[in-house]
């Protein structure tokens, strides 16, 4: 049995969600891979709380994060830097929601953990965006993981299959629909609703932000390739080296044109490695019933990596909601031990 | 840097292609993984031949196994047995085919590599199903790998998907398309063909054996899905309990009427866990235009997992050639000295 300290940071949606998971997995941890994971502290951006016992965590996602007539359990003089004790060698989650550009407060916090001598696993992406040569050399230079599966593609297993399944092989691209938001409003307008009709049904659905521009711009796309695309093809690609089109500009007389076709339009993040040269971009393209993302519909994402040695291999599928990201921030712990 | 010896059983067109590969592939397996791959003696039902040099295989896979002309390499004298040095942890790949009521000569090669402290990667189906259990058992108490990955999908990555991807979720149903040569008849006959002609023309490709009962009957997929469903849902169903249709009986009125109702035809394996019980078939069914599978056509092979966490996780794909199987016995070999 190995017993391993948890400290999480968020709890939002995401952070509550892993929680949960963590309780109700507890015995079957144990018992399946002799894992004992001991959540011992939360941090939110108002403080900290230190967990005496895995009861604790369920009261505190039955009631609200804060029950009425209580006082806040959430304690400024808890701190993130006094948790991660030096050596102990236990998991940080990062569930925070980091800036865009400055990758921060993840960034930092991040850094803390490996400094300290904690594996990280993150559901983060912007950290990863603006440090992911630092964090991973880091990592590697004292044994640690660094586990982003939740970032790029969550229950979708794109980075496991990269790296794991596909070890050994050259992968001269990936192509993947790496956002649900789009892809249900491109499904939506290919059964006739128009781009504005479909957004607002994603938005009433919950499907899409109520600002769903960090989706429907292609930001979101490209973040997630740029992580995959990396750590599948061995790449130091910057955001700014991906050709990204909104996909705010598709016309019905593209769907009706693809259509005619028999073809499919959808919002494709896709690199390449031709003769050397790397071609990254994100942008609406038409692709036939044999393309096999062709039927990956709705909120669904699916990946697609070209290999020289095992063809073309494609994953697709994954719950995308918080227990989905959830489970794969999980995935990621096991896999730390199960060797 | 770590060196590994490699000790290879069965010289047919996987033994070869997967020589081929360690040679192809010996640069970068030392650059990017830090691995020193080296083929010491190959083994064929004939005899055994010890390798001085990595050179000695190509010349090997260059010519005849038997230059005209030249005395047969390979020496009765040299001896499994003698090859696979006690304690020596190198990896033993078994390429042979062996019996499918025994598992043998396999399923002895397989214990002997195990029992003098070799890591063993197979693509050798039949010893696994006459003797997971012990083999897995006998492995697990020595620390060593025993990976099958080439057996149950070869570059479909079906089992990292289910033991890595999928860790920490448990999985209720495995549903796959498993075999190409029937997917292959399947698909042709929605386009036209009747079953003889499409067999016909399977065997003239090379897609189906001469003699395909295994494939057409239902037993190959039935073993796959087996070695999938044992691992991925940690049960120890036997081939008996699997209930098994041939895909011969399929009518021209079948696909009609499926078609009429936008359905396809696949030929799938599947196992079930509902209220306790497990429910294993291997049968022709109409899946309808939303299943993940349903766009799998031709020699293609797909699996989907479903779970109580990630939802259903779907791979497609991976070329089902020797190359295809042989880079999955690489992978698994990566695998065990990556971490």
């Amino acid at each position: 049995m190995i017993k391993v300290d948890i400290v999480l940071a968020g709890f939002g949606n995401l952070g509550r969600a892993f929680a949960g998971l963590l309780l109700e997995k507890h015995h079957i941890l144990v018992k399946r891979y002799g894992l004992d994971l001991r959540l011992r502290a939360i941090f939110r951006s108002c403080g900290g709380l230190k967990l005496k016992s895995p009861a604790a965590v369920g009261g505190l996602l039955k009631g609200k994060t804060r029950p009425a007539g209580k006082p806040c359990p959430w304690d400024p003089e808890v701190r993130l830097s006094a948790s991660l004790v030096r050596g102990a060698r236990g998991v940080f989650v990062a569930c925070t929601t980091s800036d865009g550009r400055t990758g921060e407060p993840g960034l930092e916090h991040i850094r803390l953990g490996l400094s300290r001598g904690w594996h990280v696993v993150t559901a983060d992406k912007s950290p990863l965006v603006a440090g992911f040569e630092e964090l991973r050399r880091s990592a590697g230079k004292k044994g640690l993981t660094l586990g982003f599966s939740a970032a790029a593609g969550a229950a979708l297993p794109a980075l496991d299959v990269a790296l794991g399944s596909l070890a050994g092989a050259d992968i001269t691209a990936v192509e993947g629909i790496l956002n649900g938001t789009t892809n249900y409003i491109l499904t939506r307008m290919r059964e006739g609703a128009d781009f504005d009709g479909a957004l607002g049904e994603a938005q009433a659905r919950g499907i899409a932000e109520p600002d769903p521009s960090r989706d429907i711009e292609g930001r979101d796309t490209a973040v997630k390739l740029l992580l995959i695309a990396n750590a599948a093809m061995g790449l130091e690609l910057r955001l700014e080296e991906i050709e990204i089109e909104p996909m705010t500009g598709v016309s019905p007389e593209d769907l009706l044109s693809a259509d005619k076709k028999g073809e499919a339009l959808k919002y494709l993040g896709r690199v390449e490695r031709n003769a050397g040269k790397i071609r990254a971009e994100v942008k609406v393209r038409a692709i036939p019933p044999a393309h096999p993302l062709f039927a990956v519909n709705g909120t669904n994402k699916g990946i697609t990596f070209l290999t020289d040695t095992m063809g073309a291999v494609t994953v697709t599928g994954g719950q995308s909601d918080p227990r989905g990201a959830a489970a794969a921030l999980l995935k990621d712990i096991i896999n730390i031990y199960r060797r």
